[in-house]
C-alpha cells in the first residue's frame, strides 16, 4: 500500500501543513515586546500549531480527553501488579470522577470522554461511550491478539471519538487509555517496529519488578517470535500484538489529524500508538506534539523513533493522558503569547534596531 | 556573622520544614488511585509543598508575581541589545498589560505587583509600587554598584512587597526583574560568588553575540578585577557589582520564606538572586522551586550551585518571571492531585495488595 494513499477507504486524508501561515506568525512573533526568539520553545510551539490549525492566532481551547479502555488477554500471563478487574473499576472511576486525569482534565477544562472499546465485562456505569470491539483481546502469548477487522473497527472506534471531540469545538485533542497489561502488548509492538531487542525496552508498568519483570520480558519475547507479525506492516503488528484501547487511539490520532487538530500525546503506550499511527501515515507526524517523557523504559526509544522531543520531563508512569492534560498550559500559553502580547509599536518600546 | 541568624536585625527568620507534615502526606499519596509513585515529579512537589507550608493539602493559588524594575549604570558601557531607556518602557508595557509576564500572570490568575526599585528615570504611570532606592546603580565597570546601606534598602524594598503578597492571601510568590543590563551585572555576581570564569558564564543576555558578546565579556571581567568583591560576603558582591532590582529578588525570596510561601524561581538573574540569598541564608533553600532552565550560558552553572534541577526546559531567555509563571500549573496540579484524587478505597478499585 503507497504511503500517499489513506489506510483504507473509510480512513481520512490528512491536510498539509500551511507553511505559509507558520511563516507569517514566525515574522509575528519577532514584532512581540520581548527580545526575538526569547520565550524559545514556546515560539516554536505557536508556530507548528499555526501551521497545523492554518490560523495566525491558533487556539488549543477547549481541548478533548479521550480515554479508551480495553482488557488484555494477557493479563492471564501474571504480568502486571494489579488484577485484570482494575481496568473496570477505574472505568468507574474515571466516570465519578476520581482519577487523576480527571483532576487534570478538570484544571485544564477539558471535555473528557471516557470510551469503552473492550473492557472484558459489561459495563454499566452511566456516561460510558460504549462502543467495545470485543471484551477484551486474545492471549497475544497465545494467539493473535485480535483480528485484522476487529483492529480496524477500533480504529474506527477511535475516529469517531476524535470526530465527536471536533463536532463539540475542541480544538486540541489529548488521548488516553486504560487497560491491565497494556505496556506488555505495547513493549511487544514496540519491538516488534523497531527491531530491537525486548530486554532493552520492557519496563515497571505500575510496578513489576525483579522475577515479575523477568517473566514479562520472556512473554513478551515468546510473544513476539509466536506471533511472527510483519515488522513492515503496522496493522499485522497492531493486530497480533496491539490491544483494542491501543488501535483505538491509532484511530483517534489519525481522525484528528484529519481535521486539522493539534494532538497532544500522553506517555508510553500513547506514543507506541503515536509510532504505529504514524508507520500507517506518514502525514500524521507534524501533528504530534509530545507531553512528556515518561520514566517507562521503552519510552525514549518509542520517542527517538518520532524524532520526538517531549515538552516535559516529570518521571511519570501512569497513562490515562495525565501528563499530556499536565502539559497543556504550555501548548495554551503559547496561544496566549501570540494573541494578547502587545507589539513594540503598540506598547512604544524601543526595539533593538533604535539603539 | 554565623549563619543561622538572620542577615541583619530586620531580616526575618526562616522556619523549618515540617518534615512530620510531608512524611503523611508521602504516605496518603500511596493510597490515590495511582500506582505508587507513577506521578513522578508531581508526586515529590506536593511532598516539597507540604514541608514548606505546613499542611497536608497546601494550596499554591492564587500566585504572586512581583516584577522588580530598575536600571543599571553599566548600560552605558554597551552590553546590552536594547537601550536603557526599555527598562521604563517596558514597566510602562507592564502596566498595560501587554508583556510576556502580564499575559503569563493573568493565565495563573495571579496578583501582578510592578514595583521600582531603581528605574533611572522619573515613573508616572499609575499602578507601579513606587518604592525606589536611588536612580539606577552606579557603573560598576568604575564604581560600587551601590553602597551597602543601598542594597540592605532594596533587600527591604523586595521584603516589603512578598509580605503585601502574604497579606494579600497569596500562596506562593513568582519573583520577576526588569533593568537593560542585568545579565551583565549577574554574570558578574555569578562569577565573584562561585569563582567560576567569565568565559564560561557569559551568555547573550537580550541578545548580544560575536564582538558584543566579547566586549560584554571583558566589562564583566574588568568590573571583578577592579571592585575586588570579597566572594565569601554575599552582602559585599550584590553591593558592588549587583543591582537594585536583583537585591530586591533577594529581599522578596527571605521574606516569603519566613512566611512559609513556597517559591517558583525564574530564570538566570532570579537563580543568581536566589544563589546570593541562599548565601546569606542557607535556611531559604528549600522553599524555593526553579521553574525552568533558560538558555542563558550561566543558568545551568548557577543551578548547580543551588542544586536545582527545574522544572521546565524551554530555552527562554526572557526574565520578568515569564518562566516561573509558565511552570506555575504544574505545582497547582501537585495540589489538585492531593486534594481531589480519589484514594482506592474511596473508589472501590482493587490496590495491588489484592491480588
Amino acid at each position: 500500500m503507497p504511503r500517499s494513499r489513506p489506510v483504507n477507504d473509510r480512513s481520512p486524508l490528512i491536510p498539509r501543513l500551511d507553511t505559509a501561515c507558520a511563516e507569517r506568525v514566525g515574522r509575528y512573533l519577532d514584532t512581540l515586546t520581548k527580545p526575538p526568539g526569547s520565550l524559545g520553545r514556546l515560539e516554536s510551539l505557536a508556530v507548528d500549531l499555526a501551521a497545523m490549525t492554518g490560523e495566525d492566532f491558533p487556539r488549543v481551547s477547549p481541548p478533548a480527553a479521550v480515554v479508551f479502555a480495553a482488557d488484555h488477554g494477557v493479563a492471564e500471563e501474571g504480568v502486571s501488579a494489579f488484577p485484570q478487574s482494575v481496568t473496570a473499576q477505574m472505568v468507574a472511576n474515571f466516570v465519578a470522577g476520581g482519577a487523576a486525569i480527571n483532576v487534570f482534565a478538570r484544571r485544564i477544562h477539558a471535555r473528557l470522554e471516557v470510551v469503552d472499546v473492550g473492557v472484558a465485562s459489561e459495563l454499566t456505569d452511566p456516561g460510558i461511550v460504549h462502543d467495545k470491539v470485543r471484551p477484551g483481546t486474545g492471549n497475544l502469548a497465545r494467539e493473535d491478539a485480535m483480528s485484522h477487522d476487529e483492529a480496524q473497527a477500533a480504529m474506527a472506534t477511535g475516529q469517531r471519538a476524535a470526530e465527536r471531540a471536533a463536532r463539540a469545538g475542541c480544538r486540541c485533542l489529548i488521548v488516553g487509555e486504560m487497560g491491565i497489561a497494556n505496556t506488555t502488548a505495547s513493549t511487544a509492538m514496540l519491538a516488534a517496529l523497531t527491531g530491537e531487542p525486548v530486554a532493552e525496552l520492557v519496563g515497571q508498568g505500575t510496578g513489576v519488578a525483579g522475577d515479575a519483570l523477568a517473566h514479562k520480558r520472556a512473554v513478551i519475547e515468546a510473544a513476539i517470535a509466536s506471533r511472527g507479525a510483519d515488522p513492515k506492516d503496522p496493522l499485522d503488528v497492531l493486530t497480533r500484538l496491539g490491544g483494542l484501547e491501543i488501535a483505538a487511539m491509532v484511530g483517534a490520532y489519525l481522525g484528528a489529524a484529519a481535521r486539522r487538530l493539534p494532538i497532544l500525546v500522553d506517555g508510553f503506550i500513547a506514543t507506541v500508538a503515536a509510532l504505529t499511527a504514524c508507520r500507517l501515515e506518514p502525514s500524521l507526524r507534524p501533528y504530534l506534539i509530545f507531553g512528556h517523557r515518561s520514566h517507562e523504559q521503552g519510552h525514549g526509544r518509542a520517542l527517538a523513533a518520532l524524532d520526538a522531543d517531549p515538552l516535559l520531563d516529570f518521571s511519570l508512569r501512569l497513562g490515562e493522558g495525565s501528563g499530556a492534560a499536565l502539559a497543556f498550559p504550555l501548548l495554551e500559553a503559547a496561544t496566549a503569547m501570540l494573541s494578547e502580547m502587545a507589539t513594540f509599536a503598540d506598547a512604544g518600546v524601543a526595539n533593538r534596531e533604535a539603539r
